[in-house]
């Protein structure tokens, strides 16, 4: 078939090079903190598998039939009454649309806001598989610089007075890959502008409640009062990917066009999977699980820190997140990630190069690191091999500067 | 929110009006033709339950984590095997990838294939939603003329040679909505013409196993020498439609680009409702069961078509479907369906005003009946009100005629 059978879109389509390294990470000797996978053993099979029964028994015909596209309504009440007690929001079930997992909110968002060439603004770095479904429309990306606070606020106003962009992509709390949060300061003043030029804004909520610090936090909807914040999360790190259920929460005006979207990209997600979270959070405790997890994750949080306190040669940096599921790494101005990886791989333990997480001027010495998929010891295990190829590879790096020291 | 916020493609986006009529319909007064709802009492919900159960309580955490784009290869495998001794095709376990639904097989057609503008051939009525998914991409239409036996081949090579489509859509196998099957002849004449001048070919095949009587047919693909068609099946019709699962089988040149872009979409299809249906297949007699459902439809669709031939006006085709969930109407051309719809309602039955389904030059005097959601008494009892109806409303269309010939 020729080339120019397929769209436009194709030619700067490839898979995801994270999904490539998770390939080879697979091999069960490799010590992977590439992937971002929630602890499995943390998984409620047990109550699942009771729930899936009795709704099948007691409601099947209804779970398996077609079903509206908004989604199961009491699954969207209970998401707004946990939005409007825990997250400080203010949504009601017609503002929410339930989805198949995150990443459709994305593509959803593709679909309602984005033409060809559209300039979106994303944090540097930013999440790598939001840029993948924004690229079905080919837009253009600047990114906004961030520190340990969150996107930096000088010289946007100057930017969006010349050229604002058709929306902006955040992940304000615990962030994908960088594991960073937002000051309350930051979220405020993002968006005072945001409101003023009337900029559309997307928050990628995936991890707001995977919190292990007393850390202060609140949606961007707190301070939306033009009804801009369209805030996307989602049950997969919370209770378990694989069932695939998410949600979108956005004022009448934006939702009723994610609605209309979503009907023609897929008509409606898993009544069933929705029906069966359902069940779930009415007969169990999900703050007690929601504790757990949390427990489980800052040991391991903890475990990643300290051993890369320890183990890391100097010039390194790397953040410490209040929650999420990853650590950002900062190396020498002289390292690849890419080669790095390939020395690591060798002995056996792997991780993400940080360069395609970035929306523009990718930057080759960053690197993220998951630490919810593997105990403790695992997690000391790994960090001593990866600190071991790092300080291996930055000699290499190094050797006109050794050899010119020595003479 | 100013609109010019939105992308273009949000202007010409609207809910689905069959959507729309199926709110109306809801009501439980009314005896509804208008869905395209299966059987729900068919829906295997006992057996289901057992095996969900089990399924957790074994593969659990496999079910719940996240896993490949292309989906669960058992799956993938069986999928593999019916096609290849059932349906005649030649296709391998890595020529399938696993959709959330057929819809998303149309979704991710879209993206493969079009950019704005493109020239999309469709069937003259064609299935509205495929429309409405080809539609993010805003492409131009043409229509291709069908009869009894499918697309009327006469005068296609002349356009092909004038102005090339992008991609044609075609359904040739109880097609929804005028429950058509095209003939052998049609398909071999059709694939010659399309791979003469290369031009890729999606088939939709959601009905493909829905047969009640002896009809000779086959996939496209089996005359498909250049790998140009793609094929589109779903366990929607023939299992249930919610858990979602659905699949694209196609060559490997052009799954390949489905995957990738499934991959930033939605990232997978749920593992859990997979494993669930293989679970399913595995541990039950599949062709049993389809028999089952096509006793079933076969008996409404004789009610439909006796009451139909019994009650219909003068002036009235209909289709006689061998397969599928729909039977089509054409009716003199004086009457507009929309207008019969609210007469209809009135009295209690309700269903598809055929517009809707022509990709252009929309003819108002058709309509589409659902026969798969109700029992015959209910069907015989809904006809008699529709031909009531249907014949009040000739009259009322004809006050001239008939008051020219009382003088």
């Amino acid at each position: 078939m020729k080339h120019n059978r397929f769209a436009r879109r194709m030619a700067g389509m490839s898979a995801s090079e994270v999904r490539e390294i998770l390939k080879v990470t697979e091999r069960p000797e490799i010590l992977s903190f590439a992937g971002g996978l929630p602890a499995p053993e943390l998984f409620p099979t047990k109550e699942l598998a009771v729930q899936a029964k009795a709704l099948l028994e007691e409601e099947g015909i209804r779970a398996l039939q077609y079903a509206p596209t908004e989604g199961y309504l009491p699954l969207r009440e209970w998401i707004c009454e946990r939005m409007n007690t825990v997250w400080g929001s203010q949504v009601t079930p017609s503002e929410i649309l339930i989805t198949s997992g995150s990443q459709q909110g994305l593509d959803l968002t593709t679909k309602v806001f984005l033409d060809e060439g559209d300039l979106v603004w994303c944090e540097s770095p930013t999440y790598l598989a939001a840029l993948g479904a924004f690229n079905a429309a080919m837009p253009r990306y600047e990114e906004m610089v961030t520190d340990q606070d969150g996107v930096i606020l000088d010289g946007l106003e100057e930017r969006l007075k010349k050229t604002p962009p058709k929306m902006v992509y955040v992940i304000p709390t615990f962030q994908n890959p960088s594991g960073r949060t937002w000051s309350m300061e930051r979220r405020r003043g993002f968006m005072e502008l945001m409101t003023k030029y009337g900029i559309p804004v997307i928050e990628d909520n995936a991890y707001y409640e995977v919190r292990f610090d007393e850390v202060e936090y609140c949606s961007l909807k707190s301070f939306d009062p033009e009804g801009l914040v369209v805030s996307l999360a989602s049950f997969s790190k919370v209770l378990c990917p694989g069932l695939r259920v998410a949600w979108v929460a956005a004022s009448p005006e934006i939702i009723s066009r994610y609605i209309i979207i979503k009907q023609s990209t897929d008509l409606q997600t898993s009544n069933f999977n929705q029906m069966l979270i359902y069940r779930f959070l009415k007969n169990h405790d999900f703050d007690q699980r929601l504790e757990q997890l949390r427990d489980t994750y800052r040991i391991r949080r903890d475990a990643m820190v300290a051993a890369l306190e320890e183990e890391l040669p100097e010039g390194v940096n790397f953040t410490r997140p209040a929650g999420g599921m990853f650590i950002w790494l900062e190396m020498p101005e002289n390292i690849d990630a890419h080669a790095l990886l390939q020395r690591c791989l060798k002995a056996f333990v792997a991780f993400v190069p940080g360069f395609t997480f970035y929306p523009e001027n990718g930057r080759r010495n960053t690197a993220r690191l998951n630490f919810s998929n593997l105990p403790p010891e695992k997690i000391r295990q790994g960090v001593r091999a990866f600190a071991h190829c790092l300080a291996e590879e930055m000699e290499a790096r190094q050797p006109q500067a050794a050899l010119s020291a020595e003479k």
